[in-house]
């Protein structure tokens, strides 16, 4: 069965690079989907798939149902866009000012529509059910994902994919990564208090620029001494801003920044030495302060077993030498909210094209990828249903060695 | 002589008050003075003296010749506005908005006139000449004294009076200092170029942010280390600004602030401190920098034996208890160029009233002061006159102790 | 075979626990092992093995030529003790004052002595050799391992396993771990040259201590802004010492350090900016200063493949909930110097016993372990012997697997 | 009067110089002085003085009462000696290994011996009475004047002057200083309690190495921020020391400091704020720590008129030019006690001589001073005591000036 929907994914390609070239033109900003969804729902209902509209507020859920009782299998794919003046030279350029689809979430889209399509075509066949997640708002804290889950689209899911394309891997590669793919990332700021004053009188103030150095330079220890080394993380302030004049002393100053962080305890335990060390430089200058720590994202945690049936599954569609295992890196991703529910993997899928005109940075004004990644991530989702639901490609030995 | 001259000014006080409310009414800000002088000019004139217009720029200088042969004493007046609301509920109030003599210039300025009209009824009798040098721009660097230095006021002139008014001294009282009156005020910019990167991989980056609070800490240490600790000096960071985001570790950030010394070595050594202190930070973690050092104006050195005349004259005139010695502090003044030329002495009047209500600081938007404060100066810039060309009133023992 | 040999393992026991006890009762420390070498290579001598001594210094190697021709597999016991008074009550208790096996290479020792002694049994069924280095100087830098291998210890090797008894692990568990292990350990040292003078008159001084602080403080940002974060590392000063007085600027301070990395290009990086920080600090303030900084053993990078071997040798050993996946640690280690020449292992093996009286902490005046941790180990090797040389335990499927 | 005190100072000066070379080879250091005083007293009671021992523990006092009744004048002395080894070639040098006069006491004391021998001899003329303070301990806090004060040494005095003999001006000049001449010197020690612990996991610890480098970079902001600039201040640590080894992060370390101040507030406040920094430092981190401050002399005030009488009779005796106003400086002394008690003042007395071996800095081993100045001494609290007590070289006028 396989083959033949691989030659259906092949014969529909144009139909989703159509789709995906549309949404290209018309992205739509994170919260602000409108038409995206529209399209979405309407291309799942001309499937006769049951298609749930607006879950957690914009988000679109198809739902498959075989024909024969089994296992039940979700794929996520999210499409919002970015604040991005579009810079490419190309006849699908975004047309709409200032937003584009700079991070390949359109080609997401379209591939998890050209896997419900050929799967629905085999529907009687099939033995379990397919959730079609298309989310939004994946670019901005709080996410879709965790308002889709509280609204239900994992009831009943035993199993969960996602993937990323990815301008830094060549077009035709899959990277791969058990346990944590992408960090945690929070935010805070901080606000002193001190007291402002003629630069000639330091004495008759409260600096807040001195102690808001004195901060920032101490933020550097919590990495250095307080984390244990063996787990990744990020402390950086990102702005520092205070006064404006050369000979006045500012009242106060302000601090932002991000924090990264794979574990739980390492976050906990930021998220309170960035307090200590702020209230300690404070009050022994006699400043006030305020500090807000606002959590993002959780860190994504890869399933091992299926991570490792992706890996495999890969290897045998693509080869071994275009499946590589991907470091976990800093960045985040919502996906995580889903891995907390529900076993499953989050992959990178290539889309840097031969030319490596295609190799821009995710976020960058010219970013594009090679349209094939439509297809390497159709025919790994469809593989991994299959697979999943019947084939039981993974053997028992191997089950064993990734379970513990 | 000295009590005819008295009386004089008390006649004419009346007149005094009028011009100071004309000013007060229409101030103009500094390097933008142009009815002030055209008035100023206008009085002087009337008064048959001897009149240079836009000296240095827009000063102005009335020359009295006496009948007799003997020293030339000059006094100068400020005359500039500051960009300041007046908030003030008098019906001489500023007109102009956003612009206000909150500083006092216009009581100087009135007072010296009055000085310039006495003396001109007395010009026979005169055994020397007086200068009147109405400066323009003493609240903006690079101020006016030094270009109308330039421009040859001080031309044969041997000794120079200058008085401020002070809101912090009560009316009647006289402030004198001998040595540093006021110090010398400069400023500073650093701007630090690191390379900016995403937050969560600062080893991809130079943070600025760090390198910059490295630098605002380690400044301190000049003030603690470096220099003397007899000698007052005081490095101040106004403002550190650098960034926007949370999660965004920006290119450059930019630091602006102030010094203030007495010393000229304390002066070259806290110059040359910064750049060593910014250098060193910058190369270690891989930035680069601007760094510039402007220096405003000198200190005011109060002339050991001038000073000690204003301060017997303003004794006999008002009573010892209302004559105090007065620290130096570490606000600026452009005087202090005449006072690298000619011997001289700069004072302090006071101004406040006996309600209070004349008690708001210099630069405030609700600054008054008591305008009999235009007699005090009067009386004293008139006896100083006398006294330095005729009478002596300064004993040679006295000369001979004040003289080291 | 297998089973013969594990018989005759455990027949030897109690000989081999004998020559344990000896060890540990007349400990000798690193470069000054005299006896200890000398009772090993009796041993080797005795069981007819080629034996050489002095190897690299102070180093043992029995050569056990099988009867058939085959791979040459290599194991590596330490046998150095350790400057620390030995605080325990038994019988065996180290005899020589101030000197002990706290690490448990007496162990070590023991364990590699009776697998030489089974193997050497059944020599001539042997398709293969096997090497036996028993290492002096474990424990100080620059270690026995460089010199042994100098002198030619792995010459014809292609295979070696090295294993370390753990107070941490309980008896009869097993802790193996693929890729990094152990840390990379380096030391440094730091000498700020100021220039002394009265506390009373900080500027005719250069303060090493503020200078230090300074050096001590931006060395915390090596690891927080510089290292990747996903690279664990440490960079810790230990000491820091600098005068004696209250009111006197020594003339110097002295700083020493650690620095723990697990790649080379973070272990270059931190070099480099050590010395960048600490020239940067002491030339602004201008200090002088000397760096030196000493690279310790390279960190221990475990073969994929025969890490697996050891593995699932030990799974089918003792049963699978015995063993573990340890964390790479920073501590280190100088069997690195060998897996930088040879494919091979490094694991651990429990030591602690059931009523948890021998679970001090290495290093500790009271460490002892569960003698039975030399069957374990001795176990562990005889199996890794003959999987490697013959019986090829390891599946292709998996070698595959493990082989990227 | 004053002409014949000065011929028999003259007289009796060999008999003076081998009383000093006499201490000189017997120095005896702080709180044990035993033979010094024993002299003293011996000198004093040979001259049919009333002489005190033991006074606040090891202090000599010989009262002179004039045969007419008048004034009281007190005159101080010094006499302990320090832990320095004498390195002079001299054959007055030292016989007493690592104790030596390096700071000019004997000189003190042989000065006033010579001044009471030739006062007493004019014993009955003299209207008023002078009391002779020969006291212990200056160099070592809490010294001897408070405890002399306090066991009666200034019942019923009126005024009393002090001299140092000083290493850095020629022979022949006399320094004095009105107002502040010698600052308030302070210690304090923190003790800092974190937790130690393997240099490879600074997790598991609290770096008493980084919360010590922190205080200390911080202290610097007490002068640079807190303290009024026209105020001077120090605060400088003189030792940090923690940890030995490289590897290992110590449980503590320690700071010891010396503070010098002029004003009690500034004093008051840098107190404070050590300990809040200190504080803050430490609890943030997780820290303890222990902060002791304790408070050594207080700051010489000089009173303005006894100065000004010094430095007229000064230049009468010496003529103009030999006589300059000493700037404060940052030292101590003891003699605070007394003029927080009673009018005077203390000044220095030129000990170089013209060949400038006898420039050595006090407290240098090869430190000596040109014995003359026990003349320049002699004559200035001779003609003190005449003029205070009876002459009244100070002039009504004068003394109005002098008396704000």
């Amino acid at each position: 069965m396989t083959e033949k929907l691989f030659a259906r994914l092949q014969e529909i390609y144009p139909e989703l690079v159509t789709f995906r070239r549309d949404l290209h033109m018309y992205p739509e900003l994170s919260f602000q989907e409108k038409e995206t969804p529209r399209k979405v729902a309407d291309f799942l209902t001309q499937l006769g798939l049951e298609v749930r509209t607006e879950v957690g507020g914009r988000g679109v859920m198809g739902i498959l149902r075989g024909g024969k009782p089994g296992k039940t299998v979700a794929f996520r794919a999210d499409f919002d866009a970015l604040p991005i003046q579009d810079e490419k030279r190309v006849d699908y350029k975004s047309r709409i000012p200032g937003v584009m689809h700079a991070c390949g979430h359109d080609i997401h889209t379209a591939a998890l529509l050209g896997v419900a399509k050929v799967l629905s075509e085999v529907k009687d066949e099939l033995e379990g059910n397919v959730i079609f997640i298309h989310q939004f708002a994946e670019e901005v804290i709080p996410g879709g994902a965790k308002a889709m889950i509280e609204d239900g689209c994992l009831s009943g899911v035993d199993v969960i994919y996602g993937a990323h394309v990815a301008s830094h891997l060549p077009f035709g590669t899959v990277g791969v990564g058990e346990g944590h793919l992408m960090a945690a990332g929070d935010t805070f700021e901080i606000d002193i208090y001190g007291a402002g004053g003629h630069g000639a009188t330091p004495h008759l103030t409260v600096d807040p620029l001195v102690v808001g150095s004195q901060i920032l330079l101490n933020l550097q220890q919590i990495v250095s001494r307080r984390v244990d080394p063996l787990k990744p993380a990020v402390v950086t302030v990102g702005s520092f801003n205070g006064g404006e004049a050369y000979n006045v002393i500012p009242d106060t100053a302000k601090m932002k920044g991000t924090v990264r962080t794979f574990d739980k305890d390492v976050q906990d335990l930021i998220e309170k030495s960035i307090g200590q060390i702020t209230a300690a430089a404070c009050e022994s200058a006699g400043a006030s302060f305020q500090y807000k720590y606002e959590r993002g994202y959780p860190s994504v945690w890869n399933h091992p077993e299926e991570t490792k049936r992706i890996e495999q599954l890969a290897k045998k569609l693509f080869g071994d030498e275009k499946v590589g295992h991907e470091p976990p890196h800093m960045g985040m991703e919502d996906f995580s909210y889903y891995l907390q529910k529900v076993p499953g993997t989050f992959f990178w899928v290539g889309g840097r094209d031969e030319e490596g005109d295609k190799s821009y940075p995710h976020h960058h004004p010219k970013f594009d990828v090679d349209e094939r990644a439509i297809l390497t991530i159709g025919q790994l989702f469809v593989s991994a249903c299959l697979n999943y639901i019947s084939d039981g490609l993974v053997t028992p030995e191997l089950q064993k060695e990734v379970g513990f």
